[in-house]
């Protein structure tokens, strides 16, 4: 068991690495060459050009003024100097909500901590219990925590009062956070300019019919049932296959780019390549002339595609885009039932042009149904099972295995340096990929689920992902042992019992959290602000295929905000804290620094660097509300356990208590404040027109709208930068997808490598 | 244990008990005197006139026409032929839905018994475990049962197959079931004639207004907000006490006319009444100069009252009824958010008017949520703890009790027969009481909760009573004991054990359960048409109160279906059926014969004797389909209990398939089809408002709905019957309570006395 000493050294280290991280990133920043990796935000924005310094050459890379070094903490001040109005503006509302989470842990932990201090660790290092036992189980953090209570004792009802002043505090803060979320929500749509998908409805299952195409059937069934509402839709093609032609064109021009400009380098050699698995394999044939004659066949074969999907009737899919003149049209729409068949015309707000998930929008109902049941089942095993797989590839490459398997690699392996590399190596491996492929792999899931904004999407792999940790990071640290071996006790064990056993250990594992905390938790914060990825990715490319100013834009990777893993992970926190503020206390103030810690550095990313792909208006925050409500719950219910176990009359009927208020206290926010992120009341909406009417008597709804619902594809080339960046972002099937794998695998790397 | 003869004989004297009720029906619903209490339903619907046959005076009272009584059986035939749509007519969509629940019972059942007998029973008897074992604690019924089958043995893999042939077969007729019903219930609504509540919706929780009174706020947020489509709305008074006065006159008026008639009959004599306590104490008066002088005072402070109510602007509630011009505004406004405070202006469809509950319409939001909460607590500690204060109310009520407490009875009670009297009766008295009030109990506590119509206090009772049933009735006789040590176990167990205890006790309470069917099923609704209580009731009114045709009209009781108490007394049969259909397949039949004796009876009854309170349109189905699933899962998770002592390998990974499949098949239906049952779809509505506007272009629609949503004591006495029929329903606290109270006692007292 770690002593207190042990945990100051491991402390001070952690302390150091963020330290060096901090450093680092304050050498780099300065560094004109890297402003475009740590200001994105700024470029994106028009607010920052390249950097035209007078001076020499070299003074365009590397930053030569002293003075600036010794100020390298100055961002700390300047990230939270930005008033969250601003913030707002600048970042939008799901980022500067984003950050609220760690404020609310601030808010939330603070008091907590600072009462745990002074009122449960007096009371616990008087108990005295473990003085008399010289048991190496028990270390000197231990003598501040419960375990140095004795069993029976009346110290117990300060830990039962505390208990419950925690949990009140906690659902106090709770409330509030609900609350001015919710009406900044209802703030900014309300302040929020003209948006397409205010007056627009995703209509989904349209039903066939066998003597109108899908567009006649839409605008009649609305000119019908909508008749004064009703403007007009964009039906959806399906794009799928022209999308891969135009990014497979993308990426083959960034390789005529990369020969052209190595040829530009060096006139008098021409480049060659071959023709086969990425230029590896195959003939070789001058480079140049090759990417371009295969560009123009690209180009026709797109030319043709694009053709084949507008005029061919089965290209649009059974899905459109309705629009109304008023908002007041559209919220009535995207509320209300439209069919007395619920699995046909089912319609919902529209997400936002960016936020649309193509892929998604004909899936039927019936096959909804099925899909939903799969994943439901195949998260369960992902969660609990997870280890079979893994073991069975661990069995297969220990070194006998591989020896036998693949003879003749026998006599490379015998050597002595790669056996020792494969043996302290490969098992691990195994793990180790499977967590960095965890976030892409749930991602999948959730896009088989069929969800059609992007913000779903996240908000539905966050979900999951966060099931994952609880049971396998948190469940699974604290009865050692793998999930499926928790899911078996759980069954054959009685819920009491169950409850008991995880009770008991909570204690004993604080040590462990405690350091899990500082390398996950402070270090790794630290490592996010220097974008070790983004910084070596910018600079290759800035190498091989940058030539223009507007090549040097497209490779810029602000990157975003990854709700999808950093949520669920920040939750982890939560629950730590929760569980351990009335068992030991000395573990809170390590939750304040890491929320404060990260408030700050997060703070300063959504300012600088972030660019969000989309704006859902803090959408996700009726999920981060339920997640802590099971965080605490699940903390009352670890309480319950352990106290069963101390001997205190009475103490299961007073804390039984606690987690059925918790949860009328989460049925009733939800019905309080859940609505203004789910609905646009009738009241706002007219609001807002007749505000409209009054100031633009004179727009044009119908030429605001036309082309908005269009796959990004078919937008045309007027609006250049818009178009390549919307293709980015909406088609997850090429670019995107490599962008957000890149950037969940990093994410990821950092976790898990401290795990 | 009962063995096959114990079983045939108990069959045979309920067979007997079954045959002598309906004997005495046939006998007695041929005397005239009886017309009324028998065939009230007709009388309402003005198709039947009081008997005015020719022939003597005895002749109005006495059949004597003694063919009749041979063919005393012909009202089966008759109560089957009416076909649907026009059972649908003349009883309305509820009763006609509510008697194919029992159609319902025979659809699953039918198969599986045929199929049951045909397969397991053969498998089951050739098991020839129980024949080595002399135990008296197997009967031979158990050789038809599963226990006859060796553990291990491969022939459990037939039970294995039938089981997922029976869940399928269930789910498959639960989703045609559905499925017919949803269309049933839009071909009714969309075939109904017009109807207030189809243009209103029910607004509650207006805030209060500083400079406006409620009902000008209500016309401004409405004219602003619907401005197409608004068209009226009426204010809702707290009449609570206005109603309760009208109430006592009410029954006063009765007992003058009681006193006039006794006069009547013997003029010499001037009746006399006491002034307290029921006529029974205080001091003596003449009765009719005392009646009419009370009457005279009342009818002023029910005169003051009203102008009161009236004329106070407190007398208001914070809730309208707001009338649309069109069903599609009305839909709109139903459907939809109408304020981003979700807790003000909520908007639901206005329940028919009949169906409103009007002591419920003011209660403010954050209260609703902790009345919510109070009674599910309450609920919980009902179903698990109501043995308690039963228990110490019979320890108090033993003879060494009574004697201790209240010494002055004593000599009495030590008389012989008095004491063994107390003996045998007094410990089964509390819980009996109980029982009888147990459904009313459950209605009050509904009625805390706040819904707002008559028809969902019915479903929220049922479900209640369902819960109170499971755990008590079907949970309690399987594992002995009261509800309080199940939870204990339940806690205290595994849940692999606790199923495990379950399912091994399931198959030795077969007898008791089949010797249950027939006493509670057969024999209770044989009863059921005999109308002891009404008909009682009905011959003391008609002697003591009864003067005109318009009297004799009023003092039948015609009853309604009590959904809140039988419907979840069917699910009980459902329930044991599925359990019991792959453990003991005999009990089946005796299932299958209650279902088709019930659909008959029941059938029967609807149509010539239950006068429905309200029309709700089949809302109930959802509610019947989620407890048949729950009922299905429970069945489903037994037999995994008791499979898991069978020592059959992986039957439990087989078997755990079958509850996710049908959770996720509730879902599904639940997503498909309960839309149908909670909103009117945009589309219906325009058809519907189309067919209107071209037939009835000049339809005054606003004197059309004026004063429809009035309390009922406000409406006027130009239509003189419909007024006094909504008084009774629409105001619980005074008659109607009296009357569906004496109804449920009157089930439940069959019910108990036979548990």
């Amino acid at each position: 068991m770690a002593t207190l000493q042990d945990i100051c050294v491991s402390a001070a280290i952690n302390l150091l690495s963020a330290f060096g991280f901090l450093v680092a990133f304050a050498i780099l920043r300065l560094q004109p060459i890297n402003d475009r990796v740590y200001f994105p935000k700024w470029y994106l924005k028009g607010l920052r050009g390249s950097p035209t310094r007078s001076g020499a050459m070299v003074g365009n890379f590397v930053n030569l003024d002293w003075k600036t070094y010794i100020k390298f903490l100055n961002w700390m001040p300047a990230a939270l100097s930005m008033p969250e109005p601003e913030l707002t503006d600048h970042a939008g509302l799901d980022s500067a909500v984003y950050i609220r989470i760690y404020l609310l842990g601030l808010k939330i932990f603070v008091p907590i901590t600072f009462l745990a201090l002074v009122v449960l660790v007096p009371v616990n290092w008087s108990g005295n219990t473990l003085d008399g036992i010289k048991d190496l189980t028990f270390s000197n953090i231990d003598r501040l925590s419960i375990s140095n209570v004795q069993p029976g004792s009346n110290r117990f009802w300060v830990h039962l009062a505390m208990s419950y002043v925690f949990s009140f505090w906690t659902c106090y803060a709770l409330y509030h956070e609900y609350k001015t979320i919710a009406s900044m929500r209802l703030r900014y749509l309300a302040s929020e300019k003209r948006r397409p998908d205010q007056f627009t409805v995703l209509v989904m299952n349209i039903p066939p019919d066998p003597d109108e195409s899908i567009s006649e059937h839409v605008e009649h069934f609305f000119c019908v049932n909508h008749p004064d509402h009703y403007l007009m839709h964009q039906v959806v093609y399906n794009a799928n296959k022209l999308a891969k032609v135009v990014a497979k064109k993308k990426s083959l021009q960034n390789w005529l780019v990369y020969y052209q400009n190595k040829h530009e380098r060096n006139p008098t050699n021409r480049p060659i390549t071959k023709t086969g698995f990425y230029g590896l394999l195959g003939k070789e044939v001058d480079a140049i002339d090759y990417y371009t004659a295969e560009l123009e066949k690209l180009s026709q074969q797109e030319e043709e595609e694009r053709e084949k999907v507008i005029s061919d009737p089965n290209a649009v899919v059974p899905a459109a885009f309705v629009s109304f003149k008023t908002r007041w049209g559209a919220a009535i729409c995207a509320q209300t039932q439209q069919s007395n068949n619920p699995t046909i015309w089912l319609t919902e707000w529209a997400p936002e042009p960016r936020d649309v998930f193509w892929d998604n929008l004909s899936i039927p109902y019936v096959s909804l149904a099925v899909r939903r049941l799969l994943i439901a089942v195949s998260v369960f095993f992902l969660i609990f099972f997870f280890m079979i797989p893994i073991a069975f590839v661990q069995s297969m490459a220990n070194i006998e295995g591989i020896e036998k398997n693949v003879r003749f690699l026998k006599p490379i392996i015998e050597k002595k340096v790669i056996k020792s590399f494969i043996q302290g190596f490969l098992p691990g491996i195994a793990l180790k990929i499977f967590l960095i492929l965890l976030p892409t792999l749930l991602m999948t899931m959730s896009k088989i689920e069929g969800f059609t904004s992007i913000s779903a999407l996240e908000r539905k792999s966050a979900q999951k992902y966060y099931f994952f940790i609880l049971v396998n990071v948190f469940l699974g640290s604290i009865i050692a042992g793998t999930a499926f071996q928790q899911l078996h006790k759980f069954i054959h064990e009685s819920s009491g019992q169950f409850t008991k056993t995880i009770g008991v250990s909570i204690p004993m594992k604080a040590t462990f959290f405690i350091t899990y905390i500082m390398v996950d938790g402070w270090a790794g914060i630290a490592a996010e602000i220097l974008r070790m990825v983004p910084l070596i990715i910018f600079h290759l490319k800035n190498t091989f295929l940058v030539k223009t100013e507007q090549d040097r834009e497209q490779a810029m990777d602000p990157g975003s905000l990854d709700f999808a893993t950093s949520e669920p992970r920040i939750q982890l926190y939560f629950l730590l804290g929760l569980v351990y503020s009335v068992v030991t206390p000395v573990l809170l103030p390590f939750i304040v620094v890491f929320f404060a810690f990260a408030y700050m550095i997060f703070r300063h990313q959504i300012i600088n660097v972030y660019d969000q792909k989309y704006e859902s208006a803090a959408a996700f925050w009726p999920d981060v509300h339920r997640r802590l409500i099971i965080g605490l719950v699940i903390a009352q219910i670890l309480l319950m356990g352990l106290f069963s176990t101390k001997d205190v009359k009475k103490s299961s009927i007073i804390l039984v208590v606690q987690p059925i208020l918790t949860i009328w206290f989460f049925i009733f926010c939800k019905g309080r404040f859940e609505s203004a992120f789910k609905k646009l009341s009738l009241q706002d909406a007219m609001v807002k027109d007749t505000l409209e009417r009054a100031t633009e008597p004179n727009l044009d709804l119908r030429a605001y709208l036309k082309d908005v619902y269009v796959h990004p594809v078919f937008k045309d080339g007027q609006m250049e930068r818009p178009v390549v960046i919307d293709e980015e972002e909406s088609n997850p099937l090429v670019p995107t997808k490599r962008n957000s794998n890149r950037d969940s695998e990093a994410s990821s790397e950092a976790g898990a490598s401290k795990t």
